[in-house]
């Protein structure tokens, strides 16, 4: 029924594919925090090393997140904690294109002597020098996942139902579950195989996405009752004051999805002061202005649609300053004439 | 890159592509209240009727949701007033398939001396002698726009982008956006089809699913303020009583959707007491329990997964009867040994 083709590789990716085929034990590396496109990429990447009788062994800075505990149906996941890197002749970085995003194991694995294949979908940070020796990079695609699915049919290697799902959850984290900008026509595509593979969406989205804490709705709800806006509508924050802290708000990802659902919100903030005193920022845009820009101002860094930043608190004073700037760059946005809505 | 093809049709199907091939002035209609996938289907079909040269009108119990605003680019959408129908040939019903969901409109379409076609991915309530002329009809199909997509193939009609926004506004409306256990891999093939021409989901996102007004953060704040938890986790109930009703809350599916977000939760109760003092119920489930079943008992129903039904006042006396006969349910299902959460 498709018309739907996989990009060719460029000449590096033909490089990337070779060293895949001749190495013969490799270590599968990713940045610090891995997310779920990390970790399925690595579980897709181990499986298909695997099929072809191949080593393939997963260290990453941190352990894997139990959100994606299924994972390891794939592959085990190990979390570096210093000294000497197990053998191996090929490194493959994955979701990542610098090795300062890997803490302590970065260190080691730049002092190995393996070769190194980068494989990921991020614009390269300018600058470096290439310290790789092969890469497999789209920055056009949506997941790193989708990238090890390329792999896998540029190597003939059948993906089953467990790299499937695997490559599945890097997809689906990375689009937002279909939802963000970056999800085309390929990653639909490839998600339809990898559901004629046997991966049952409604039961992934169970296992990542509904496993919050019983506490949530109440800390949730109390938080609710904070939403201000601003600039008319088209600006939502939310701050939440040191003694609102709750285990049940691990992430900020309910309250940001949740105001980002009003109508004429353009810009979601989400302001929570820390046991420390800090002030961390989450920030949402839903139109063209940048958060990105936002979070800068402030030291911190992300997206345009996503970023984040540390304010000095107290929390009071760091809402004003906030707000001013959040202000500051509507109004030059307005005065410059972009419209995000009509785009 | 896909293997996946489309079905072919039955006798019954091949019949109503002869007289979708014949007919020259169709009335489209569907169900009360019409969902994005009876109006997607709706759009869509009309855009493909049009691109034959035949006449096409939209003809429905209901005005437009202002919430798909955006299928009028494809079609005009009428509401029945009464009165005489349109002058027409053959009357298409989508996403139906019994005239007695269609309320007046129903019975002037009885009445009327046109060939009658049913283009519906239900199961046909048993009893009623078929009253058509022909059917494209598969219950295993995820959307009734995914019947058009496939009719318009059969017809040999290219699907532009703004029938294709069409569908997949079918297809994201009933597969609870790609989440829900009916999304297959023909489903997500489709889509990669329709992205392909041009549908950007998420504007289509934006569009559909973030139009909320602004008073929901803080209407559902205090509605999330009042969750209970029974049996062990396993039931999430939240009761709303007539002086909490606020025109935020639109529909139940905020709350719905953030309860069953909630790890251990398999059952999500949303009782919310109206103007006239009755206790409209709103039942999910996420396990295999049954919330069609507990619907019933009080004279409601729904799917499986997702229920409602209507209990007599006062809230307080409704809860009761409500809880007591969830946690009947439970517990006959724990004693017979099922268990949703392993399978």
């Amino acid at each position: 029924m498709s018309s739907l083709r996989t990009p060719a590789p460029d000449p590096e990716g033909v490089r990337a594919l070779a060293l895949l085929r001749s190495g013969r034990s490799f270590l599968l590396a990713g940045h610090v925090r891995p997310d779920g496109d990390c970790l399925g990429a690595e579980a897709a990447l181990a499986r298909v090393l695997g099929a072809l009788g191949k080593r393939a062994r997963i260290l990453n800075p941190d352990p894997l997140d139990p959100r994606f505990d299924f994972l390891e149906e794939a592959a085990t996941f190990h979390a570096y904690e210093g000294g000497p890197l197990p053998e191996h002749d090929v490194a493959v970085l994955l979701d990542i294109n610098t090795l300062t995003r890997c803490g302590e194991l970065g260190l080691a694995l730049a002092a190995a002597p393996s070769k190194k294949l980068v494989v990921d979908h991020h614009v390269a940070s300018g600058g470096d020098e290439p310290w790789w020796d092969a890469a497999f990079v789209d920055a056009e695609a949506s997941a790193t996942g989708l990238l090890v699915w390329r792999i896998a049919r540029a190597l003939e290697v059948e993906v089953d139902r467990t790299a499937a799902t695997a490559i599945f959850t890097s997809i689906v984290t990375d689009t937002g579950w279909f939802r963000h900008s970056n999800t085309d026509a390929e990653t639909m595509a490839v998600a339809a195989e990898l559901v004629a593979r046997g991966v049952e969406p409604n039961r992934l989205f169970a296992r990542i996405f509904q496993r919050e804490h019983p506490g949530l709705p109440r800390a949730l709800g109390k938080l609710l009752a904070r939403t201000e806006y601003l600039a008319g509508g088209r600006l939502a924050l939310v701050d939440q004051p040191k003694h609102l802290a709750d285990e049940a708000l691990v992430d900020g990802d309910p309250v940001l999805d949740l105001l980002r659902s009003v109508g004429p919100v353009e810009v979601v903030l989400y302001l929570r002061e820390t046991e420390a005193g800090d002030c961390r920022l989450s920030a949402r845009s839903k139109s063209d202005f940048d958060v990105q820009a936002l979070a800068r101002r402030f030291g911190g860094g992300g997206h345009k649609k996503a970023a984040g930043a540390t304010l000095e608190g107290p929390l009071e004073r760091a809402r004003e300053r906030l707000i001013a700037a959040a202000l500051e760059d509507l109004g030059a946005r307005a005065s410059a004439g972009a419209d995000g809505d009509r785009r």
